[in-house]
């Protein structure tokens, strides 16, 4: 069942502008024993998406109250997938805003996705995907609804069987030298690499999602004196890694064990596992104590 | 109302992909006299669409019922606009696709803005968004519904009281050498000038739509033997040029009075009109003889 605006509803207008335009934002939590995981990164994201498209977002609390509706409803799910999606609801005229909108709040609660132990004590193989993201400076960050870049590589992992695959910055080809190879994120989790003992992750300043776990290793990784740098690094940077990983809400953080590329080409056989490991040790506790629900 | 499949419906499911990811394509059509203006051409664009993102549309006669079927409840509307969403419907795990996807056709009738006659006659003072077009090839030429960054220029014309906006072509600020500006389109519309008896327009490559208008003017420009070129243009050839206009399918040809840019400051005065005139005068026969509607 899905709740729109704290009302039990299965259907959505037509008119809404997040079916026209993609004219919203969303949020993708892990519930576990009824407790959102890391609430407050995915509340700062909504601020920070809300801010961006100016939006109006509804109080903090109006909102938890109406996820514990849709969690109670579903009290037979011990571990859950939240959605949230706020829309800026009906009306305008064309592209443009209506004068006061409207939004609409959609919260739909899924089942937990079955997780392969083997994924994380392997690793994965990670494709890198034909379908590049377009540097927006006014989108990146935010998680909106504009997510045909993900639709397409996820087409691209789904024709390949591929698990996750890694997407690379679009560069028109005028410019005088060859495009670089500007490396991202996943398709739907962000990147990191680990090389002679640093951690790397590609800056969201053009494109990409600001993560929530990404953000909370940020922090971990300074509290555990791990020296980390957000930049723009290349594809080549990452092939010549010792140690690679993608990094979600659902899926906490996966290791990679190979990148293909171009024709099938491989990348080394990335064995090492110590620094996601000890980010991973650092945020399991967390992980069994997510932020209270109601009680923040 | 509003028409799902065929079938009368006021509402759409929340699931659906076209809200969740914006995956799916639309068109807006004029209506004339129930005879839908450039059919082909929209018709052409959906084709276009539905391959890039590979999705599946309805028989083109099925989608001409539906669109009748809508007409017909509208009867009392002597001109109308036609919109057309098709999503890729429900389903899928994340952003991949359903493996059968069931798409979905929605139509709504919308009464025909009115048109300021002296915007024809004076032309239009147009801005220069701050929001940009981000590069995507996978993307460019189609009308998707990942459309945040024509919201996002909206707003600024909104702010501004602004009629039309011309938007540039995003570029990361990391290249060795400043920014092109390269003109792309304006936020609803395609954007021509004239410079020297030569009649230019952005190519559709990276970002911008290929409008319905823009299409029929290259065929039309060629015929009438007016040299029209294509390309990657800046700003400033723009500033520079002795006529600029923009087309849409809606609003046809509206000529361009004056472009202000940074600061408030401004263009020249763009008072020559000769070669939309003559462009506008060999659209308006077939504006006054559409195509056929259920004879194509």
């Amino acid at each position: 069942m899905t709740w729109i605006n704290g009302q039990l509803k299965a259907s959505l207008p037509v008119s809404d502008r997040g079916l026209a335009y993609g004219d919203g934002i969303f949020e993708t939590i892990a519930c576990i024993n009824q407790k959102l995981h890391l609430w407050s990164r995915h509340w700062q994201r909504l601020q920070q998406g809300a801010k961006q498209l100016d939006l109006e977002l509804p109080e903090q609390q109006t909102l938890l109250n109406w996820i514990e509706r849709a969690l109670t409803e579903k009290n037979n799910l011990p571990e859950a997938v939240v959605k949230i999606i706020i829309t800026r609801g009906s009306g305008g005229r064309g592209y443009k805003s209506p004068e006061q909108p409207q939004p609409r709040t959609i919260i739909t609660v899924h089942p937990w996705p079955e997780h392969n132990d083997n994924d994380y004590q392997q690793g994965i193989s990670a494709m890198v995907c034909q379908t590049c993201l377009a540097p927006q400076p006014s989108l990146a960050g935010i998680k909106h609804l504009n997510r045909l870049e993900q639709v397409l590589a996820a087409q691209e992992l789904s024709a390949r069987n591929g698990r996750e695959g890694l997407m690379l910055e679009c560069a028109p080809a005028d410019n005088d030298k060859p495009a670089k190879k500007i490396v991202i994120e996943g398709v739907s989790s962000n990147l990191f690499f680990v090389s002679r003992g640093q951690l790397f992750t590609p800056e969201i300043t053009y494109s990409g999602v600001n993560g929530t776990i990404r953000s909370e290793l940020l922090e971990r990784a300074q509290a555990l004196g791990i020296p980390l740098t957000p930049g723009r690094y290349e594809l080549q940077d990452v092939l010549n890694a010792d140690e690679v990983f993608f990094t979600n809400s659902i899926f906490g953080i996966l290791p990679v064990s190979r990148i293909i590329y171009q024709q099938g080409q491989k990348s080394r056989h990335y064995q090492q596992r110590d620094v996601s490991m000890q980010l991973a040790k650092s945020l399991n506790p967390e992980l069994q104590r997510p932020c209270q629900f109601n009680n923040l």
